[in-house]
């Protein structure tokens, strides 16, 4: 066959590439299996920091096969093409991600390329203890700032249209501030951001928020870190109200709490993901909730239910949605349903769960207390 | 024709598609020209704050060409195939980094792939005004963030062989920590980490530090934030040294200080990135500091002299390296060259430029003060 499997990508834009050596580095790199050894191909700039920490068979040293010490950028063809053909390699099974105009250049070069299925590592979507002890530990990071957030919350005071916290106005920018220095302090990074959104911007659901936070409206906190340390993601929303909420919002997230508990009770190994979904689906629908263009804006229930989640916060598998995707042993998945309507606002509540044969395990503990007065 | 310039990337991994757009997702998004126009096509999740935020002339609802609501995973080939036909469109010009897996769906459904050209927008190593004085604003924060660090050192005394910054052992920690939070409070965000190391850790340029912060040895401070408001990025590097230095740092630090120089005063347009490479190395050379294996370990001047900076931190274009690249007027560039020996340590110093008809801007300004007593 004289098969490799082959990605060309930087680990820290990549998780597969992360995943399969445990190395991060700035760079792209080269990582290939051949005859079930694992390779990486490094420049010297890296070749000690690899030896130390890859986790593979072998770090090929690129300049032992080019006489370039700076190769950044002619790196893969010409140092590759030497390697892969002193290894006897004539097909290149890459990664679906892989640079279309590389595989041109491999193609030109005689090599049959071919891709590699997708998740290319099939594997990464079913977690082991030490995955899913890292999941945990991120996650009860996460609702460690959820907490702070609830924490100032509660110690906020409303006067008039508005909440002041130790004095000072209350706003989406100085709760994201406290919470990512928490997230600092305990080794985490905000890879994509985080939410903290208050009224009309919670009607969107990837509105990060800004501004005041206000009484009497929904208040999103929706926290994503990676683990600096593991690099593993914690995922979870909490939805708050400063005040007590209208009765419209206050049945918005009764209903979407029940739904949550509605989609828990259903998720097992070899449940399809589009039933679970389709069931929180239909008991919106029945009660009125309902989802589509309204008045011009897409409201009601307008995301998926859930997402696969580990080194990345929204990893490839497995999904809960509108897709067909069945659940096995040792996914782990988000569950949050929410609703957004442009007169009530957007109510979302999120854990996550490892999957098991007979139901899920619940990621991390966190109180879901709707109203702080 | 009937070609489409095409992109599939999430904006966070791939600066070309926020350069295009101005548009921020946490998924891949589409984009594409086609006839002069700019087009992105995405789901309702996004279509709300697409519409108000990217700087495209359309922005297209995936759900106007499919029926499901969502459409994640099979957003691409199902949508943009309905999307393609209707504008006639037969060819698509990828991205460079295109997956390759999608592109082979493509071409099954009998479009032309070809790939587009690396840079896929060439005007981007140029930077217009908005671009330059962004990037001058990212590198006042980087020095800030420098500062804080040498006010540390300053503030801090050596007993016997550490350091105590307030009664408390110095560590690269506390160091990082106290930058991070300075990050944080301005708006910045490290995105691929940062460098402050000491001692034996400053061999290798890429290792980012640990433990205690020693005397007598080298710091190497290197810090590149990306700012959230404009997402443009700094990048700098100081090498310090708490209490007196050893001969052979001090003449090494000397040394690299003086290629600095030499490097600043040969950039221009025209001149081949190659040529500033060369007469660092040959300099470095003349006075025996020689790069390569040395005792089993690569050493010496073991990187390259700059790289093109902006949207990431490591942009593409230009390098001023081993390889031929031809600065530009608007090219953004560092100059870093340094020097790493394991028995005297690892010194770098780095500041980047604008590329200038008759010569260079530094843009930013922070004193090289290299001991402190």
């Amino acid at each position: 066959m004289a098969t490799a499997r082959f990605i060309y990508d930087n680990p820290y834009k990549c998780s597969d590439v992360y995943y399969a050596t445990k190395f991060l580095a700035p760079d792209p790199l080269v990582y290939f299996e051949f005859r079930g050894k694992k390779y990486i191909a490094v420049d010297v700039l890296e070749y000690g920091r690899a030896k130390k920490e890859a986790k593979v068979d072998k770090v090929l040293l690129a300049q032992n096969y080019t006489k370039n010490i700076e190769i950044r950028k002619g790196f893969v063809i010409e140092v590759m093409d030497v390697i892969f053909k002193k290894f006897g390699i004539k097909t290149l099974e890459v990664h679906p991600n892989f640079p279309f105009a590389l595989a041109e250049q491999f193609a030109k070069l005689k090599y049959r390329v071919v891709s590699g299925k997708s998740p290319f590592f099939p594997e990464r979507s079913q977690k082991n203890t030490y995955e899913k002890n890292a999941i945990i530990e991120s996650q009860k990071a996460t609702f460690k700032m959820i907490g702070l957030v609830e924490k100032i919350l509660i110690e906020s005071k409303i006067r008039g249209n508005r909440i002041y916290h130790k004095n000072k106005l209350l706003t989406s920018e100085m709760l994201k501030e406290a919470v990512l220095i928490e997230a600092l302090k305990r080794d985490y990074m905000m890879t994509t951001g985080l939410i903290i959104s208050c009224g009309n911007h919670t009607v969107d659901p990837h509105d990060d928020g800004e501004g005041f936070i206000l009484p009497h409206k929904p208040i999103i906190v929706d926290i994503f870190p990676k683990s600096q340390k593991t690099n593993y993601c914690g995922d979870a929303t909490r939805t708050f109200c400063k005040g007590k909420a209208p009765l419209a919002l206050q049945k918005l997230y009764s209903t979407v709490k029940k739904a949550q508990e509605i989609g828990l009770s259903l998720i097992k190994a070899g449940i399809n993901g589009r039933t679970i979904h389709g069931s929180i689906t239909k008991y919106f629908d029945s009660l009125g909730y309902n989802t589509g263009k309204i008045k011009g804006a897409y409201q009601g229930f307008i995301h998926g239910t859930g997402h696969g989640l580990g080194l990345e916060v929204h990893d490839g598998e497995p999904t809960i949605g509108a897709l067909d995707c069945v659940l096995k042993v040792g996914h782990v998945v988000s569950v949050e349903p929410g609703l957004y309507y442009r007169n009530i606002g957007g109510v979302r509540i999120e854990d996550i769960v490892y999957v098991t044969k007979t139901g899920c395990e619940i990621l991390g503990h966190y109180p879901k207390k709707f109203e702080i007065l």
